[in-house]
């Protein structure tokens, strides 16, 4: 689980966990680094199965502590109380700059291929997680907020042109779309692509979006 | 969860559990008919739950019934053994029937009308469960297999031109990701827009797809 640095098509393991490596800081390189036995990585883990599949309110310290195999105390001592693990787990934030992280004219590209390399380095997905609170039969998910207002509604923001928040939402569609199928599809055509193959081929949908076209 | 023929925006529930009503039979109409107190529609939620989120072997009548309620041999008097309880649940044939029914040259538009008619119709994704699937820990997924037979290669087998598979494979993730951004931004501009008006903006991915162009 840890491996980290492959820079070959998504292993088992990518998408399996919700609470998967990777999916806290799209930068930190090796994603197996900082454990060293804390349980840290551990407690990640936990944490995100806890608030993607659970109301923010159903989740406790001590089920979180309970499922990494750790005490309470060890869980608070490194992440903090309930809402500090919360902003940790649900920040959608690092991953939203690394993609959005290109001109207008040449974003669409530049996000496909961000998110191909991003799954196939860190062996997570930078945005799936969020399906996995769908799951959660709450009313309102935190972290489907916090996707809308990290994810959507910064991509709306850096759109110009008519209908700004529907073509963010597809465009967020195309992106979540296309993590998706390279996870159900792991020994596919997809997973032999190289990211500017994919590209070519997905990145003008998104890119007709960003155009408004 | 069973009022069913609202043409309306998806309500809160549509996504929010992975055996919603409406991912049994695309063309039933009312999904909450044949219920009746018997106990089958909590029987299928528990197994569509069980299915997508736990490996195939770990998964018990006797768990499903205790989910839903319900003594084991009901489960089996209405739905049999679990093999056969998984293959209801895990057929994708019909909603890829629905969603493949037109000639290619109109083919994108008819899946992206197809997909958010039936969301809002049926209160439930043609697709989206399959991602759920992602959530299990286990190296295969049957459901996940099966997904793949009845949508992707079902698709790649009526395309023509180069790459089949891949261009099949990433169709699939725009009409995944399309529900899944239904889903998740259920107040959103998209859960405002007519289905004509969403495939105006989303349908053109698809086609350039399947034409191959």
């Amino acid at each position: 689980m840890t491996s980290g640095q492959a820079a070959v098509p998504a292993p088992v393991r990518s998408d399996t966990d919700p609470g998967g490596p990777g999916t806290r800081e799209p930068r930190t390189g090796d994603p197996g680094t900082g454990d060293a036995g804390t349980g840290r990585d551990a407690i990640l883990r936990a944490a995100r199965r806890a608030f993607t599949q659970r109301p923010y309110a159903d989740v406790t310290i001590r089920g979180i502590a309970a499922d990494a195999k750790v005490s309470p105390s060890l869980v608070v001592k490194h992440f903090g109380r309930k809402e500090e693990l919360f902003n940790t787990v649900a920040d959608f934030g690092p991953a939203a700059a690394e993609l959005f992280d290109a001109p207008l004219p040449v974003l669409g590209r530049h996000m496909v291929v961000t998110l191909v390399r991003h799954r196939r380095t860190l062996q997570s997905d930078p945005l799936l997680r969020v399906v996995f609170s769908l799951g959660n039969r709450d009313e309102r998910s935190l972290l489907r907020d916090r996707f809308q207002e990290q994810v959507t509604d910064a991509l709306a923001a850096r759109l110009t042109g008519r209908e700004r928040t529907l073509r963010a939402e597809l465009i967020a569609g195309h992106l979540i779309g296309l993590g998706a199928t390279l996870g159900l599809h792991r020994s596919g055509a997809g997973a032999d692509a190289t990211p500017e193959h994919l590209a070519d081929l997905y990145a003008p949908a998104l890119q007709a979006l960003i155009d408004g076209s």
